[in-house]
This record gives C-alpha cells, sequence and structure tokens, in this order.
C-alpha cells in the first residue's frame, strides 16, 4: 500500500485519453446547473475498508449535495492508473481526481510527505488544526501548485499501530537484521538503527510475513489487519504506531478542472472533504476499537507495547533523518518549521487533554 | 453558559411568529430550485469564539453548498430566544434550526445529556465513533422524535479543562464546601464529595470568581477562559476536564421544516454539520494550544493536573450518580448500555493508539 519511489508520468496516450473538467452544458440552463463528470483515481484496491470505501462516501456526498450536478467515478487502484500514478495522471488531467496519501509523492518533492504524517509526529487531532488553522493547508497549496494539483484534506486514520512480529522485540538489539516491511521516513530511521526494511506490495505482505520472508510488517491498525489476516500470519502486535500516528489523506484535483467548477460546486467539494474526513476517523475509530476486542481474544496472538528504549532510539532515529532532508530543501525546511511550531504549543496542550484524561481510565 | 434547568415554552404569540419552512417558490422554476430562509438559534452568545463562530462556519457552509437556496440567519442567545429556551423554539417551530449542546436538556429527558457528554465519557474522536457508527446517533433520534426534533452532530471542543480555582486542590478534603460553578453531572458528582456546586450564567463567572463570592469555576479551555479573563481571577488552573472529556455539540432541527426540504438541501445541512465538526474540532485544538501557551508563560498562573486520588474520587461519585439515573429511566438505561458498551471496547483502542502514542512524547 505504501513505497518511496513512484513510476513516473503516463503514456502520451493515457494522458490524453481523459479531459480535465470534461462537462455537459445544457443549452437551456442556467450556469449553475452546468453538469460535470468526474473520474477519481485512488491509491487504494477497490473499496478498501475505511480508506477505498471512505472514497465511495466522499463521491456519494459530492452527488448528493450537488443533486447530481458533480457526478464522481470512483476507481481502485489499478482499474483505470496504478496506485503510485495517482499523482502524475491527475496532474496531467487524465483523471480530475485524486485520492491517496502525500508521502507517496516524495519522490516529487519532499516536503509532500509532511502533510501527511511524519514519525513521531501529531496525531489526527493535530494535524487537523495545523492544516485548517495553523497555516499548514496554504503550503500545502504552495508545495503542490506546481504539478497543476489543488489539495484538499481527505481522511485520516487515527494513530495506527505498529505492526506484526514474528520475534519479540525487547530491546533495541533486536532490531539488528530484522526484515519489516515498512515504508518511508520510518523505513529510514528503522535502517539507521540497523533493520533491513524492504519494499512490499499490500496484496503480497500476508504471504511474506506467513513464508518467514519477512520477519515484521506494518500495514494499517485492526480493522484492516484482520481483514487482510495478519493475525494469523505473527503472534505479537506491537502498539503504538510510532511511524504513522495520525496520517491525513488527501484528494487532489486538476487545477483545470477545478478552475472550471462553479463557486458553489468547489464549496461542495471542499466541505464534502472535511465531512468525509471525520466520517473516515469515525469508523476507523469504532471498527479498531471491534477488531482490536478480536485480538485481544485470540490465544494465537500477543499484544505488545514497544519498549521505551525502543521508541526512544526511534524516534532520536527519525529527527535526523528528518533534519538532514530539512538540510538538503529549502522547501521541505518552511514546511518543518511550520509544523514543528505548531507541535511545539500542541503537544503541551494535548498533554494536559486528551493525554491527562486518558490517565483517568487507568 | 451551562445549566441544569430551563424554562419551558414560549409564548404562544412568539411560537406562532415564525412559520417552519417558510419558502418563496417561484413559479417558473423546479422543485429543486425552490429556497428557503430559516432562522438558527443558539445557546451561545453571539460569534462566541469558537462555539457561536462555529455556527457562523455552519450557516456559511450551508448558503455556499446550496448555492443560496437555504438561507440561516443565526441568531445568538437572547437576541431572538433565550439560550436554555432553544430546544423548545425548535420543538414548536418558532426557529427552524438550533445549535447547543444536548446536556441543556435533561430537564426534558435525562437521556439527552449522553449525546453530549459524560463526566469520565468518551473522548471527541470517541462520541464521534459511537454517533456515527456505534448506533449513538439512531438512540439520539429516537429520544428526540417525540419533542419533533431531528439532531445532527455539529462540533465538538475536544477535551475541556477542569477549571480555574482560588485554592489549590491537594486531596479530597479540598473539595469539602467549594463553592464551584460548574454545571449536570459534573456538579452532582461534586455534591456527593462535600462541594457546594453553584449556577452562575456565564456572564457573571468572572466576577464572582474575582470577589470570592465563589471559590472556582470551569468554563471550556485555554482559548475560552483567557478571552474571558479567567487567568485574571484565580491563581490555579487544573486538569483535566474529566466532567467535559469530548463534548459534542447539536444541531436540531423542527421536523416539520425538515420534511419540506428537498433530499438534496438535506444532505446539504447533514454534511455541512458533519464538516463543521471537524472545523470546530480543529479551530479548538490550535487555539487551546495557542491560550495555553500564553498562560504557561503567566507567572500569575499554575497549571496544575488534580491528585489521581481525587480524581478516582470524582470517578466514582459520577458512576453513582449515572447508574441512578439508569435505574430510574429506561430510555436512560438503554442510552446508557449502548454508551458502555461501545466505551469499554474503544477504551482499550484508545489506550494502545492515543495514549501509548502520547506517551513517546514525555
Amino acid at each position: 500500500m505504501k513505497r518511496r519511489d513512484f513510476v513516473t508520468g503516463l503514456g502520451g496516450a493515457a494522458a490524453l485519453a481523459g479531459c480535465a473538467g470534461e462537462s455537459e452544458q445544457a443549452g437551456t440552463e442556467t450556469v449553475s446547473q452546468q453538469r460535470f463528470r468526474w473520474d477519481l483515481v485512488t491509491t487504494w484496491p477497490p473499496n478498501f475498508p475505511g480508506l477505498g470505501t471512505g472514497v465511495n462516501t466522499l463521491a456519494r456526498y459530492i452527488d448528493e449535495l450537488s443533486n447530481g450536478r458533480l457526478q464522481i467515478t470512483v476507481y481502485g487502484a489499478g482499474e483505470l492508473v496504478p496506485a503510485f500514478e495517482v499523482f502524475d495522471a491527475v496532474s496531467q488531467g487524465s483523471a480530475e481526481m485524486g485520492h491517496g496519501a502525500s508521502y507517496y509523492w516524495r519522490g516529487k518533492t519532499e516536503a509532500a510527505q509532511f502533510f501527511c504524517t511524519i514519525p513521531f509526529g501529531m496525531n489526527a487531532h493535530e494535524v487537523n488544526g495545523w492544516l485548517y488553522y495553523g497555516g499548514g493547508l496554504e503550503l500545502w497549496r504552495e508545495v503542490y501548485e506546481p504539478f497543476g494539483l489543488v489539495p484538499i484534506p481527505a481522511g485520516n486514520t487515527g494513530v495506527q499501530t505498529g505492526g506484526w512480529f514474528n520475534k519479540r522485540i525487547d530491546s533495541m538489539q533486536d532490531l539488528r537484521g530484522l526484515r519489516i516491511r515498512i515504508p518511508g521516513i520510518g523505513a529510514e530511521a528503522l535502517n539507521r538503527v540497523g533493520a533491513t526494511p524492504v519494499s512490499i506490495p499490500g496484496s503480497e505482505v500476508f504471504t511474506a510475513l506467513q513464508t518467514g520472508a519477512i520477519d515484521a510488517a506494518e500495514w494499517v491498525g485492526p480493522y484492516n489487519d484482520v481483514a487482510m489476516g495478519l493475525h494469523q500470519a505473527a503472534r505479537y502486535y506491537y502498539y503504538p504506531g510510532w511511524h504513522e500516528p495520525g496520517p491525513a489523506l488527501e484528494c487532489i484535483v486538476n487545477r483545470e478542472a477545478w478552475d472550471q467548477l462553479p463557486d458553489d460546486l468547489k464549496a461542495i467539494v471542499r466541505v464534502a472533504c472535511q465531512a468525509a474526513s471525520l466520517d473516515m476517523i469515525s469508523e476507523f475509530m469504532a471498527r479498531n476499537a471491534g477488531a482490536l476486542r478480536q485480538l485481544e481474544e485470540d490465544p494465537s496472538v500477543e499484544v505488545l507495547s514497544f519498549p521505551p528504549d525502543v521508541l526512544a532510539g526511534l524516534k532520536a532515529a527519525t529527527l535526523e533523518v528528518v533534519e538532514e532532508l530539512a538540510a538538503a530543501d529549502p522547501v521541505v525546511a518552511r514546511v518543518w518549521n511550520s509544523y514543528t511550531a505548531f507541535l511545539e504549543e500542541s503537544e503541551t496542550w494535548q498533554r494536559i487533554s486528551e493525554q491527562a484524561f486518558l490517565q483517568t481510565r487507568v
């Protein structure tokens, strides 16, 4: 589901096959009755629980709110373009709209991933606070502008889990040589502490873990992990998901298609994305809780916390990686400055609100 | 801002002054072009930071999405009806729409408050999970149905703070005789452990605290508390807000007015409320964080955690109060059963996700 590299570009024919902002204007109707049919390509398998179905919800919202004036056809990964060509397909206008995670596009611009999630970074509340009220979304628009893309936040899984392991992790020493399926900056951090991150498509994770081709794999959280059967491929389920504490998902719109929408349809797309975000966070909350209960009751599974010194080691390695990215790229530096300034304030507030409240439960 | 009792009913003339679902249908247009003008009465002072302004955002969303077909005029508390007559005003159709907190209406039905917040209950993620994906919203609709009201979740402040105190709270003993401004079940719990909760309108809290008429007061959180100047009226700022861990706010719509809307406008109201919810949570996240920094830097303020035994004592007292409510009212019992069943699963998930992640920060 995740990988660092992606294949650049579409064939010219494919890129020209769609037409950005294709519209059917009935001659006798006013401009506000102009109808649009858009294609939405996603990085998720068709109807993938929570993520793919969340995009279906978004498309339904837009259809209902616009009374059918903006109809969106959702394509799962590979149905129209491969998962990791979504960015290019929408940039080039072969689809008007896309849905995915901005950390897939770090090959385009390293700054992209900060708008999704960073290991030990913001949780869902914080990333939404930063995006909507802390200048994050303005920066995201700037970063995507050269690609002819309009980014709109559209979903969040909440804190993920640390993944499935075929051996216990009791110390940093246990990470050495560990073959683990994990993408992005988390993978780089693990690499620095001696693990061997590997890149494996989601469809192959179960088999790789079960056969011992890999020792560990992170995926999403209990809801998706159980659906994929990962609890039948490994014994130890580690938390928390230090590498993805609150990934914000993205809707991207081709700039030319966007500019052809009347103001009310633009508002419909923006507001539907914001509503679909809350809907997705809520669904993951409910379904992860239910799936976790199943795992807690499964005698073949042990749900374990990473030891504090392992988390501290991974945090130090993460900071090294990010600081190097910021030193190498002034756009990353500007985004990282904004991100850390917000986080510095928000983590104090989270400490005395969410964290202090949750501690009253134990 | 909060009180248990509310004044029942509107004068007959006032109740008839508005007309539910007032519409202007242009003879030559299709049904889908029918226009509506609604009044929205709120329990918040006009443009009250976060809450009142969040309602303004909701009204703006609806106006933009509907291209002006559903125009909503927002009235602050007292502008059309007093704060605590919002429920009756919308129920009787003197306003089509209302915004407030369902715990204000426990005088109508004790079950109402569970859809907003319960001391030591669900946080924002959890209450949204329960409402949208755990059967909570269906129950809420049932509970409000006899009043001719359609409830729609529309906002959340996130975890609040414990309030401002003119003396330190080091043990349960320090709560004895404490005159504290706090509403609802939290007030009842405090009463059982020997405190003296008092009911004071928001506009009088600052003066009451500054003059020593009361010893303590809870309000909302750093953003609103600083705006009201409470940090200049008391020294000790306690956390967490055990009494309001994630209050979901409500939009209520008069049933007859609702039934007159075409499907697309119904969808617009529902989805705009969901989007406005996320927007409000995000605004509170960002602005509370900023205001807390100001308080942390203020030498006249001490930000303190309630001692664990005080929180444990208040939790036990809360449970007593809620169990008594459930024993006395079968509707409360049904809602409480659904609530606790969800919470039992969700708190395990929150423990290994949000809480475990936030603990990596210290």
